[in-house]
């Protein structure tokens, strides 16, 4: 439910068709149609068919749009929507449909990668506020679509006390006020050791962050913390090492690459 | 020179800050100031520079900004910029501006490495309109800072003639439409064979398109073409096989895969 | 930190100000310069300064701005801003400038009027999204302004079960999906008698609400649950009950009187 | 015929949607189905039902909606409206419809009782520019559900002139000046006492604003003025003193109460 | 004080500059600056040099701009404005600027000419609704530069009765709702024959309108009207028939010529 | 394809209707219903149907919009749309959707005059970039529907050199790093005399620029280019004197009159 769908939507076919397609107007009469078929090229998981669809509907709010697969489920390839209606509609609207496409599938298809890693375990895959500016929520709605969850939306959601905001407080200090100013939130703490961990806990905190820490520093926490808060970690994940701080013990991976470093799904359109 | 970058930096912050920063609210002082550096910590190009000090100034117009590294440059690590100002407004605009950052100079360096795949050949690395709906002007700008050249910005730059353009129309007739209708225009066109680059140039295609051929079959169009157009490939292009295309004679390489699959540069902030 | 104040400001004086003012441009010579003075005129608390100058600062941004009393405090009468400008601007201002400060101050007075009412028993006024359409962000800072803490800011801050979400599910099992989706944030959830804060506190729920129920349930209430969760009271609140609900135990009284149905606070502008 | 109204109601949800309900997506099925019945609570008039639709509409376009009730007419109680559709959108929905509809309903039900107070004397009841930013023509429409008639909707509609305007003027020559310069246009005065009165009328206004008057001195003036122009009375008007300024023979009781003092009108929502 | 000038001057420099000036970023370094010069070339009344300023100041915030020459009066040719600053900035913003300007002086210089076809009969030029739009405030501003005045900025000022509102209603009873309904503005009514000229001032009007009438059916409308009402006359006006209707003893001569018609002021800008 | 025509036509009815139409607010019921027929009343070109419709459906989305004559074909005289809707709705939409009318169809009709004036000739029509400010792309398709071709939408589409960016260049310099810099894109040059023409074309531009040149001068130009450019001119050109500019070989006769002072086409509006 993205209220501004219509002016993100509107904003970005304004900066790909400019004043108009002047391709198209030269070689491709007024009143012809077209049917268009979307394709998923490579393994993974299609998200943003919501999107590419307004995309479509909103060059010709006349155009006969049907899915033709499954969103937010890993598949090898296959077709995912066909689109019929004005030729030069689906020939505007086509690069902006699949920039928007390419873009959410390859964030949900890498996050399902990072959920297949950590499989078996009972982590989670969690995601951060390392989006592309301007498509937070559509990001945040992709990476549920791969499996992972999210963490906070914006700065207002709860609170998360770094290092940054201990200019002169302790930890129990600024957890005891975050509980004052904003009574019943969520407050998280990244924590440096096992001693900020139990200021941490022991002043109210329900969730804690150990960033840039190794498995086993994970898992000597996660002993020491006993199921008293929720516990996130994050810093240098990758495939790869995701398996071991699940297995130590972890309850959240959290990971900016599967928002700001994943690659498009490769996904095609072709006209009939 | 974009007009709507206010915007653009608006509608990030508000996406990030949502309602306010409720963790800074509960433990910084509204009067505290800070300064914030910004580093460099992976080797690449930094682009977006603009943008991130857009940001600050936005939730403090009274900061105090100073560039402390170049833009546009290949480097290993480095510290890039300086910002004084209050500590709140600092900690707000720090996501949305590492955010535009990463993204950007992740552009640039990844332009960058085609670039040096490429060097020595005459060619120039040339971007495509897949880039992030909402940041195209933003990412084509990157492009340019990495040592690339821009293709069309959006539809109505010139004509750019593709298979599906041409339903009972010959390349030549089509050519032909485009000159009469957008007198003085580039008119690009897609070739699948020498019959089509003989057609396309015979009408006065100025610019040619060879889409996902090897570069065996690029040396021959290019041999055929004897400098009449100006010759683009394009489809499956990497790091490996770019300089094949260069040498082929191609006189722009492009890809898609700069502007839609840069992972992001590793930049950080730190504050004193 | 309200990233689209200056939108805000906009439409309000585009609302009022029309294609101009008609009258200030017949009588008023376009250079003529004023100072205004802005007066709290009843008891209570002013909050909104920033608006008030962001306003006079809109039409003339050379306008010489000075604050002549406090903000956020309780005061019986007395001046609160100073504006020197282009009488023309002072003019087209005056109005936006006190609508926009009234209101505020009136959410704060009417705020700081129910703090004072459960002085002294450790509860805090809570606000509810009962706000203003459009000023909601603002009206939760004259809220603060006034002595009182903000509940959610948004549907997206926290999870809050009411029975509207239990369409065939036991509250323990909402509290657990929530809890699943949305790991690490506040589950607060609404109940209708003893069984159901059980249930919730027993899921993990760690913030309860009892909406329109009497004094001596909630401290019945609160006497079992016993420091495992928050509570909030909702429902019926007045300056005369909200004594005996904070002497129950409870830890937050809601209202949503305090924003949406308070007296504007009578300030008023005089022009020297 | 607000144009804007889309975005008016696009802004209220945004600010209250957020990034989106988690409370819903975690407990309600994306596909569940649900009917909402709206209700006046306690008497009065209610008006915005208009609003409350564009809201539900926008966040389930297929939403069936049914009005039970009338608008703009007073009642003790009773339901007023029903939507059918997305159990999630009619959650999300359901807040910022009930602050449009209570907010409005509030400020035509205080004008009804205004209305009433003065029944039988041949004035009418008058709004003001003392309305909350953003909601203006809402706020008008709703004065005139509840049997008031609109002053000027913004600065640029008529003339009216007060103390204010008068550095270094005679009223006569601001009167004329306003002639000149807004041919037609009416031009109001404020006036303080029976000689300004004579000057306003001797120039030529057809409208007089007697501010902060007794009913006595009102009543002269009236008696002076014979129906050369419109009176209007302002300041300090309250349901208890309004009949007395009525009686005085004042054509007009203006009033900033009816729009930025009204207490909400008490309309819930229950979900089947 | 048009409050979204801001507004206007970015969207028509995103219409104007699209992606980027493409020849300026290829010939223009970055750093150059020059010095610009706006020249009036053809007789008429210059207006729109604030809205060409900030075009420039959006471009380059810190362009030096100096005024050369006076706005709102009649003047052969000569230089209008000086702007010192990026090369770039001053090139990209010179179409704009000039587009702006050109229009706006060009309705300025008609409505000039149009007056000077009445002067000395005592009647004015007047505008009407006719406008470009989106430049309704700006046009209207013109028009008041040239030496005409403004009739309604929008539907919203006052009542204005033509035929179309008729159906079912006397002039009479129309005029009397009107009068009820918006207590105290202006009510303008069409009339076509004397009768309706009769009707109309009895029921109360104060502002009639005459369109397409010769000028000896004006005059005798005016001769029954005695200076009971305001008389405009409409419909046909050119420069050479404006002073038959002004010497028939109209008050005012409407145009929508001078607004939707009026041929650019030929001005030019010169570059240092 | 205009993406943002939603936004403008928004833009303009508010504009025109302001806080609401008080006139119809008085005198016409909110249900009555009427048809209004839009006439063209003059010879030309009618174009803009597509927004006026849009400002009719914007007001009243029921109604039903019925044309009744062709769009882009020169007539005398004759209707051109039929609209049946709310009565209110069509009195309000009125003046915008003829303001947008009017003005379109007069470039449409200037524009088939030039286009008369050559016929026969092999030279076309071309528009510049002397727009209305926020109409661009809907005067430009004017254009084309009056059978003038485009020249640059914004200045993104392609290079057009002129003498202000020669600052220290030589043409041929200035061709040679547009080309690099752009390649692919039309490089045009403004020509002062021959030797420019010699050079801009040995450099590899493919358009021509020539201003403000007597017809004699052009053909010898035209002698000299021999078809290696597509020659351009500009400058003075009217009815009178375009044919000679095509009669000595000039492909495109840009006029910036057509856009920026073709006075409104008189269409009117008639209610039953």
């Amino acid at each position: 439910m993205q209220t501004d769908l219509a002016d993100l939507v509107t904003r970005a076919l304004e900066e790909d068709v400019g004043t108009g397609d002047v391709t198209s107007a030269a070689t491709v009469p007024e009143t012809a149609r077209a049917v268009a078929t979307i394709t998923q090229k490579a393994p993974g998981v299609v998200f943003g068919l919501d999107v590419a669809e307004a995309v479509f509907a909103r060059l010709d709010p006349d155009a006969e749009i049907e899915r033709l697969g499954p969103e937010g489920e890993w598949r090898e390839s296959g077709p995912v929507l066909r689109v019929a209606g004005s030729a030069r509609a689906l020939l505007a609207a086509e690069r902006t449909a699949l920039n928007f496409l390419g873009r959410l599938s390859g964030v949900a298809t890498l996050t399902a990668r990072c959920v297949q890693a950590i499989e078996g375990t009972g982590a989670k895959v969690l995601d951060t506020r390392k989006t592309t500016p301007g498509l937070r929520a559509l990001e945040k709605a992709a990476v549920r679509a791969g499996g992972g969850v999210n963490h906070r939306g914006s700065l207002s959601d709860f609170v998360l006390v770094k290092d940054n905001h201990l200019a002169g407080l302790t930890i129990a200090e600024a957890v005891r006020r975050a509980m004052m100013r904003w009574p019943g939130r969520t407050v998280e703490v990244e924590c440096e050791n096992l001693e900020q961990v139990h200021e941490a806990i022991g002043a109210g905190a329900t969730m804690l962050l150990l960033d840039n820490k190794t498995p086993e520093k994970v898992a000597e926490a996660v002993g020491m913390i006993r199921g008293r808060a929720v516990v996130e970690v994050s810093g240098g994940i990758t495939l790869d090492n995701a398996g071991a701080y699940a297995a130590a013990g972890a309850d959240l991976i959290s990971s900016g690459l599967i928002t700001n470093s994943a690659p498009n799904l490769d996904i095609g359109l072709d006209l009939e």
